[in-house]
């Protein structure tokens, strides 16, 4: 205890004289900056840019470990549509006058207002962000420690590493059926091998979707070639060396020359925890509306920082790019006084396998019950996602909508199966953050269009919405 | 006086006895229904589809005078990219148990509560909804009688006719650039003839785009090859008996063998104002915010109903399906006692031009001043539609928001050029009803897919929001 004490001691003589020690033990000038913002994806810098635009910040230091950054979303597309890293980057030059520096912070001066970086730098912050993003969880398998066994690292080389070990493969299973093991599955078979998801629960995307669509996303994969086994678990890797085999749960066993595991991340909160920083119960660091930490002056943002429900404020885990750059923009804005609530955190998410898209807004009915709405009105509707439905390339387009029975409110809702279906989710999420109930959903003023939209007659959002009015209604009001 | 109504004592009678004579004489039982539905267009049928979804009602006539109806949307669709009429009908089986008479009504007897077909017939009603629709409004251009000049009405054998007549044209000049003339110059394009679309104003699209965006339709139909001549009027139509040429304000003569003239539409009335019903300032049929006409137990709805302005409820001459089959639906659940309230007409607009996507939302900006928001902040931002820019398919989309400086709240809005320009307008429409400020939409909780959307990043929404922040604000808040 006395000795750290020096230590700091020694080190804050340090701080205060502008000076530091690096480790070949060379004194130089220690950097000092306004804001220091730790990680250097979405999140961190989302709130580079928001802290130049709306708090006129020049003096940004963003710390990424890595030399280049990832376009998170991306990561799956690279190794089918896109074909390649390089085409998966984030450009470097969306930082504008904030300072890129490559490190790893190494720990948190709390008291001295300090990062310290592996390699002994120190660099002075008077505002913190960290952004230290997620790690894939590393599930207990027997043998995942063999050759050829892959998780989805947001790590350029480690990725390159991937793509050319995938190029040998014949076999990938992937374990993991949720949206990222989904996408791998199906740009991975689009490159050249077989590939069979296996998924714990029964159904692929099962968390996120109600059945219907899950079987519908199944279908299209199991469409493009790729084998799905759900309802299943891999045991054990087998392989002298290097993957040969996988065993399932089932007793069946897989050969297969690949495996890659995408069943989820956790928070990288080290840095976080050991600076003393509040953890929350998804195991993300404790922020408040204003995505303050418990520590003075830092916040957090994106993958390592707790979320909380839109709907009740609840802890949830869910960690997506569009929500740390959400999360960054309002840590910018709140850097010098609370401007900006984070109202909650809402998952809206949207995929897309060969030609059928998928997306979600809000609640699932499992969901909406665990939040205390256990009396849901469903309603759906499929119709041309465009008009007449003679036009070329029209497509059906079925929706679903769920609402709170008492308040009349949309909870929740999911689209697919046209291109539209991501923009469509961005619909639904307006029509949840403001509360809209069914009577109003159902007399949504859309814009139609015979190439762009569903017919106005038939347009699957009021239609949703007024047949879920129907069932609740009865007889004539 | 006294004649007038000693017929309709006589006819009274008649009723009442449960018969009438019809021209030739013969006397059969006249029908009654409950709810009988004048025009079976968009606004009708989605009127009739409501009564019977949500009242429960079966005693529905749905009366129109055209034997098939078309989808309205379409019909500039059927010359190039349809290729024929029949694949642009709006199918009968929507009306579902609703009886559809063919007929057209001469007259409505307020007091018998009762109308009269053309034919004699007499059918009584409980409630009457009009949705008459509109007619082309047709300009006193001097030789507009000629043979080959052609209006956009929606009837089916005219259209065929039109499309006939214009498989052996070889110009044609589409007088007025509005949506419907953009379409329609840009697909009778497609089917063949040279095609020079004439605008009073200084560009196509400028009551209701922005002018970068009507300078990007105007660049995309020059790109495919139509001719585009703005700020000019044709002062004549020549030609010995069928048109041969057209002369210009400026002068210009443009030999041509076909007009078509597409310069917006007049609410049908004729038989609203013949029953003594209130016609509104923009010459539709006046209703209160359930639809309810100053007549008794009568609607009105769609083109043929005057539109108040969600932003003030002034009135205003916005004539959509859309919009239409937004009040059937309102009508139909205030049959019986005001249910639904028409919080006012919001216009919601796309269209496609070759790979051109435009789309709009809410007021522009001249609109704005004129509801009194002179003092606006405008926002825009650009980037690729998928994520990352790499991605296939991956176009420029552009995003231009106006808000209003004190409230701050979202007025307006438009986007081009991608193909979710269209569901894009609905997401500004749900930010622009609830009333969303230049906080709320920078913050929205979008969800983003590689495929689908644009980056978390850089989506052109919140960043727009976000841009038009920077400006107000200045400096740190």
């Amino acid at each position: 205890m006395e000795e750290t004490s020096a230590l700091t001691l020694v080190r804050r003589l340090i701080i205060v004289a502008g000076i530091k020690k690096n480790e070949e033990g060379v004194i130089k000038r220690m950097i000092r900056s306004e804001l220091v913002i730790v990680g250097g994806n979405a999140g961190g810098l989302q709130a580079a840019i928001c802290a130049q635009k709306h708090q006129h910040l020049k003096d940004i230091i963003a710390i990424r470990p890595e030399e280049k950054a990832l376009v998170p979303c991306g990561i799956p597309y690279i190794y089918g549509t896109l074909g390649d890293v390089e085409k998966n980057i984030l450009p470097d030059k969306l930082f504008g006058d904030a300072k890129l520096k490559r490190g790893e912070v190494a720990s948190i001066d709390r008291k001295a207002k300090t990062v310290i970086l592996k390699d002994g730098e120190i660099i002075g912050y008077n505002k913190l962000v960290l952004a230290t993003g997620s790690n894939p969880v590393e599930p207990p398998i027997p043998g995942a420690d063999k050759r050829n066994v892959w998780f989805v690292r947001k790590d350029f080389d480690y990725l390159e590493q991937l793509a050319s070990a995938m190029d040998s493969a014949r076999h990938i299973v992937v374990i993991g059926g949720g949206f990222i093991g989904v996408e791998f599955a199906d740009e991975c078979h689009k490159r050249g091998p077989e590939v069979t998801i296996v998924e714990l629960l029964e159904h692929c995307l099962q968390l996120i979707c109600p059945e219907q669509l899950c079987v519908r996303a199944e279908d299209a994969l199991r469409d493009r070639g790729v084998k799905v086994a759900t309802s299943n678990t891999v045991k054990s890797i087998g392989g002298t060396d290097k993957v040969e085999f996988v065993t399932l749960e089932s007793g069946e066993k897989i050969e297969c020359d690949m495996v890659i595991i995408g069943i989820g991340v956790k928070p990288n909160t080290k840095l976080a925890e050991e600076a003393g920083l509040e953890i929350g119960p998804t195991r993300g660091i404790k922020v408040d509306e204003f995505q303050r930490t418990t520590g003075l002056d830092i916040f957090a943002v994106g993958d390592c920082a707790e979320k909380y429900s839109f709907f009740n404020s609840a802890p949830i885990p869910l960690r997506l790019a569009s929500i740390a750059t959400r999360e960054g923009k309002i840590a910018a804005a709140n850097l010098y006084s609370p401007q900006w609530r984070n109202i909650g955190t809402l998952g809206v998410f949207s995929t897309i396998i060969g030609e059928t898209a998928i997306s979600m807004a809000g609640l699932t009915d499992a969901e909406a019950a665990k939040v205390g709405y256990y009396d849901i009105v469903v309603g759906e509707a499929e119709s041309a996602s465009k008009h007449p439905g003679t036009m070329p390339g029209a497509e059906s387009m079925r929706v679903r909508l769920i609402f709170a029975r008492r308040s009349g409110k949309l909870l929740g809702g999911c689209a697919c199966c046209a291109m539209t279906a991501g923009e469509f989710s961005n619909i639904l999420a307006a029509c949840i953050v403001n509360g809209m109930t069914m009577e109003q959903v159902a007399l949504f003023p859309m814009g139609t269009h015979p190439w762009l939209t569903a017919s106005p007659l038939a347009y699957q959002l009021t239609d949703a919405a007024s047949n879920a009015l129907h069932k609740v209604k009865g007889v004539a009001a």
